[in-house]
């Protein structure tokens, strides 16, 4: 029995799991060696020492903070709730003369009765009152015991004195609470929900929405197979249920694009670094996240090649040779591809990835005219993705200069909303780029103006670029997902309807059984020949509930039970996903009877989350509104003065109050998410006498400001 | 005036162009140079100098080597052919001693009157014999002067002397000419055929198939718009032409696979260099090949990560995980990516390329029986593919231990043909990975065996894995081109059927135009109702000639011309692109008839195809007939011992007469391409008594031995 199992022992602690493994340098290297090792689901603990900033003639106290790994740990924010001036992580050396431990190694449990007092330890509330299981390492980073939270807090309690105790820290609120006084920090000594479903049957998500977003939205994936971590950090595993909600996207797109003329291609994933960095402004939007090929094989290359962020720099080199008359245009092309941003921020599986998968289109036009009007064709079969395909309500704008894209003259956008954490999302953006790259500086794309009468004119071509991810898939999950799991719009589901025997007893005969089955198998062909994605689960030594909390979490819209007395009645019971509603209906006319429920299922989720996203959009015209607006989790709606300042200002002044600044944190401050083009909705501004609620200036236009992803 | 210029001038020679560009440091930087600022089609010229091996009181003459720079330049073959003991690049020393230039300025210009007469020179004769355009260094690597073939040797002409002359090789039959004897060499005086179609039109392909082959393929695939040369060496832009043939073949194999319960998912491009490394003989057949990651922005990344050279490390940890229960199998999965395998060998488009995009399927099952069967399923999916929708006909076979996928159990085949060139070439293969991944000390994919009375046994995997790439675009080229250039087969034709407005003269009245142009609209309009992907090519300003080429350079498989006394008889002329047959047909019913066309020409273009390869296969049972048949460009069926070293000795001795091995060339010896599955075709071996004859042991199988890419 080692110290750990001991100590652990000591107070009727008994670990989910005790392993051993390879060495762990980083948490993407632990979580692969847990996943290769467990199927278990837990999250990873993060120990953070920290070392405080005190006169010079005063000890400084180690702060030791304990979070999830996905957590954000702001220092600024935790140093100025413990009352400290400011901290910064400690040095290795500080580590080993602490615990006699490598950063690597460090967990709750090294802390123990000679090192407890001489720290203080901050443990994130949201572990301390959590059934969930959390992996920390035992003495080892070679090593893994799987503790719940409680546990956790269990075993530092035991350390505490007199004078010395853990403190506990809401970390997710440290960022939402505006109203919270910067005071000295006390224990939240309160219990909290901590968002574990009582009763949830072992497939079930366990974790609430409304409670812990960030882990419910990580179990639905997991636990749906839509997802899985890599071994690779910020990069995950796309599973056939994802996968194929990417490919009705793809089919339909592509679809919609070829009859606006636009072809698909392919480009290489490689860019020279010259070609790379050819414009300035663009690539300063991109050059911090560019991975870079310097090896093959044993060999260094002569100069490093870049992998695409993205690829105008590759493409428009060609454009500039393909395009030697105004006859070549349009040029229209497209690629579905992956791209990598090599982001130093939280990654979060869909919205925010190393390498994510895309369609990007290109294309160059004569006059700004055409141009501008494809970026609204393209826009709206953005929207169109999202509103149609994922039943996810979007607002189509435009984007403050400030928050345009890099190098480009402006961009579209469409804006989805998540309501749980009251955060909007960019969904996907269509730019005009002007003529930006096709000037004689840049790529120099130009043709003979057909239109000069002198035939001596040169006109540079107007282009666009736009772009859609995997991203909508990760808003369709946030948006429809609920507690028992992934709800999925049926024009995405891979499988539509799922057909479940049901009243199969020990006493059933195989006869009986038989017909049943054959029954199931049945009415799923005759679905499929309405064109309906049917699946009938003649599964073997599964349980009906079983079934129907698999195909649940799952989120397969429409499920269909058939039993003995269905079969005499010639009926079967649907059970919509969404909502949970029940009704029998006849076998008769199945087909048409079923794809109308599917598209009724398919509308009303739109139209209930589309309200959703209307009442969350505020219309504010006093700034001390806007804040608390924020804090109640909604989308502030103002007229703006559209000048750039301003929009810092707001964001910092909306910041500030609640949530210190961290550039790997999502924006705590507001930003504009998007100047909606349907402006009518709200009152009209009314030119020099409306003013901007920030700044006092003349307003122009109605503004969606918000925190955001 | 430059000395460039002037020298020039004073031979008459008058450059195709003379620009200047930045500094460039290889060839694909100059490629990238040159296709920005010019649209003309040309190829680089790389000017190598060696400095041979003499004995130490002789002091060694400079071998100056000029050739195109995707031509291969085996210096030990040159050496023999000099007289030369060997031969080795000269240091960049020598090159400023002798030219006063670095090596990046090198070109036929570097030698003059001074350094001439102090080397070997020696030139490719299908430069010297061509009119194709070459770009070739001014004296700078920051200036280029495009001459023809010609005008380079005849710039080098002027420069010799009674007693020094240039040399002639013809460096692509270095390889192929078995009986040519091993001597000192003299010029090559004969005028050779250049491959110069004379009167080609301005636009036609301008290089025979029969002659400069290499030539012919690049100069296809640019002036048929599949492709164009990047900037970053061995990778190419897809063009529409192309990528929509890779959409077909994706959406056809797509539903084949679906139909054998295959599913899609997306994996990460990267792979963990300890996952990657984990399979010993298989990484072995990889690492000299794989791109590393280094860097991101501008931090040093912890430990390399490499991109993906195909996925079965980096998935079957996954694999260990998902599996849990002989009810996890099979599990059946794909994915369509792209993968770098970064070969330092000779480049080709479609053929070796260092990204190119694929499918990978990666299965599992519980026994073997069912891997067996789906890797021939599967393998018969891509014979479909390049029989029924690519018109190529393949031979499905099984290779022999040395040419089998790396770690695998067995590899099965198709082998592809390339008439023109007498070389086998890989078409797709299906391997069976037995349970080498699954094994223990491996990734440990394991179920407990259903089959097992005691409950205890533990059955390993089999897997399978299996892909198909865009080389199939490439076989596809070689096969069917022709000296007008491409030849499309219909089930893979963007464009089925071109319909061209003919007889419009400037006689012709706007109203008689108009109803042409409608005929033709109208006609494409119906096509299109009947399944049929037609266009009709109204473009202004170019003639019907024009048209013509240039949609057969691009292979659409019929043209259909209407002109004012087809619209008076009611018909269409119908031209053939595969056989140039002319047939003009009435307009009733004309969807069925040219539905009914297209059939014929798909399965007649396979028929011919089919019948090349057949008498390319030569039944070979004698030692001295094997090198004659592939010097015929033939494939050699033999019965064989199925023993290794008797490959590598055929590889030797097949090589080993016409050409010394050069590992960066594709093989120049034989090795073996397959064991066909259709053994009946050959007379029976019998067993004790039919002998290989390469070693004279007892046979097993007829075995395909040929030269291949």
């Amino acid at each position: 029995m080692d110290s750990v199992t001991k100590s652990l022992a000591s107070l009727s602690i008994a670990p989910a799991a005790y392993i051993s493994h390879p060495d762990t340098t980083s948490p993407a290297t632990w979580r692969e060696a847990l996943h290769v090792n467990t199927s278990t689901t837990f999250q990873l603990v993060k120990t953070l020492v920290y070392k405080p900033k005190t006169a010079k003639t005063v000890t400084p106290v180690p702060v030791v903070v304990i979070a999830r790994d996905d957590t954000e740990t702001n220092a600024g924010a935790i140093a100025k709730k413990l009352n400290l001036k400011e901290m910064r992580l400690a040095s290795e050396d500080l580590l080993t003369e602490f615990f006699s431990l490598d950063k690597n190694s460090l967990s709750p449990l090294a802390l123990n009765a000679t090192t407890f007092p001489k720290v203080v330890t901050v443990v994130d509330s949201s572990i301390a009152s959590s059934s969930s299981l959390f992996a920390v390492h035992a003495l080892s980073s070679a090593s893994t015991v799987f503790l719940s939270g409680k546990d956790i807090v269990a075993y530092l309690r035991h350390l505490e004195t007199d004078s010395v105790k853990i403190q506990e820290l809401d970390f997710a609120n440290l960022a939402g609470s505006a109203a919270a006084p910067v005071a000295a920090s006390k224990p939240a000594a309160k219990e909290k929900d901590d968002g574990k479903i009582e009763g949830a049957v072992q497939i079930a998500i366990g974790v609430k929405k409304e409670v812990d977003f960030p882990g419910w939205y990580t179990n639905v994936l997991i636990k749906a197979d839509m997802l899985d971590y890599y071994s690779v950090s910020g990069c995950y595993i796309l599973k056939p249920w994802s996968y194929s909600i990417w490919e009705e996207i793809t089919q339909w797109f592509n679809a919609e694009i070829k009859e606006l003329g636009v072809q698909n291609s392919y480009f290489p994933m490689f860019v020279s670094q010259k070609v790379l960095e050819r414009e300035k402004d663009h690539i300063e939007g991109f050059s911090p996240e560019v991975a870079w090929v310097t090896r093959a094989g044993n060999s260094d290359l002569e100069e490093p090649i870049a992998i695409r962020p993205t690829s105008e720099t590759a493409m428009y080199p060609y454009y500039a040779k393909w395009i030697k008359s105004h006859r070549d245009l349009p040029l229209k092309l497209n690629q579905w591809n992956s791209v990598v941003r090599w982001e130093f921020k939280n990654p979060q599986p869909f919205l925010r990835t190393r390498e994510f998968l895309w369609q990007e289109g290109h294309t160059a036009f004569l006059t700004q005219a055409e141009a501008d009007t494809e970026v609204r064709q393209i826009l709206d079969l953005y929207r169109r993705v999202y509103e149609e395909l994922l039943a996810v309500p979007v607002i189509a704008g435009v984007k403050s200069e400030k928050e345009k894209f890099a190098g480009g003259l402006y961009t579209t956008t469409v804006e989805g909303f998540i309501p749980t954490s009251g955060r909007g999302i960019q969904g996907a953006t269509s730019h005009c780029l002007g003529q930006n790259f096709s000037r004689p500086e840049m790529f120099n794309i130009f043709v003979e103006d057909p239109n000069d009468p002198t035939g001596q004119g040169k006109t540079y071509v107007w282009q666009n670029s736009w772009g859609l991810s995997t991203r909508t898939i990760g808003v369709m999950v946030m948006v429809h997902g609920d507690n028992q799991g992934l709800v999925l719009p049926p024009r995405v589901a891979s499988v539509q309807v799922v057909i479940v025997p049901c009243g199969i007893t020990a006493k059933t005969t195989d006869e009986s059984r038989a017909k049943i089955n054959d029954a199931c198998e049945e009415l799923a062909k005759t679905l499929k020949k309405s064109g309906i994605r049917a699946k009938a689960d003649l599964r073997e030594g599964y349980t009906p509930g079983y079934k129907f909390n698999d195909w649940e979490q799952k989120g397969v819209p429409l499920r269909l039970e058939i039993g003995p007395n269905d079969i005499a009645k010639q009926q079967t019971l649907t059970v919509r996903r969404d909502t949970g509603v029940k009704n029998p209906v006849g076998l008769a006319d199945i087909g048409p009877t079923v794809s109308a429920l599917l598209d009724t299922i398919q509308s009303e989720m739109y139209s209930r989350a589309k309200a959703t996203y209307d009442s969350s959009l505020k219309e504010v015209t006093r700034w001390d509104d806007v804040v608390p607006t924020l804090d109640n989790k909604c989308v502030v709606v103002m007229p703006w003065c559209e000048v750039e300042e301003c929009e810092d200002d707001i964001k910092e002044r909306s910041g500030r109050a609640s949530e210190p600044q961290d550039e790997r944190a999502p924006s705590a401050g507001a930003k504009s998410l998007a100047i909606p083009f349907d402006q009518v909705r709200w009152s009209p501004i009314v030119p020099g006498k409306t003013k901007c609620p920030a700044c006092g200036k003349d307003a122009k236009r109605w503004t969606m400001f918000g925190r955001s992803y």
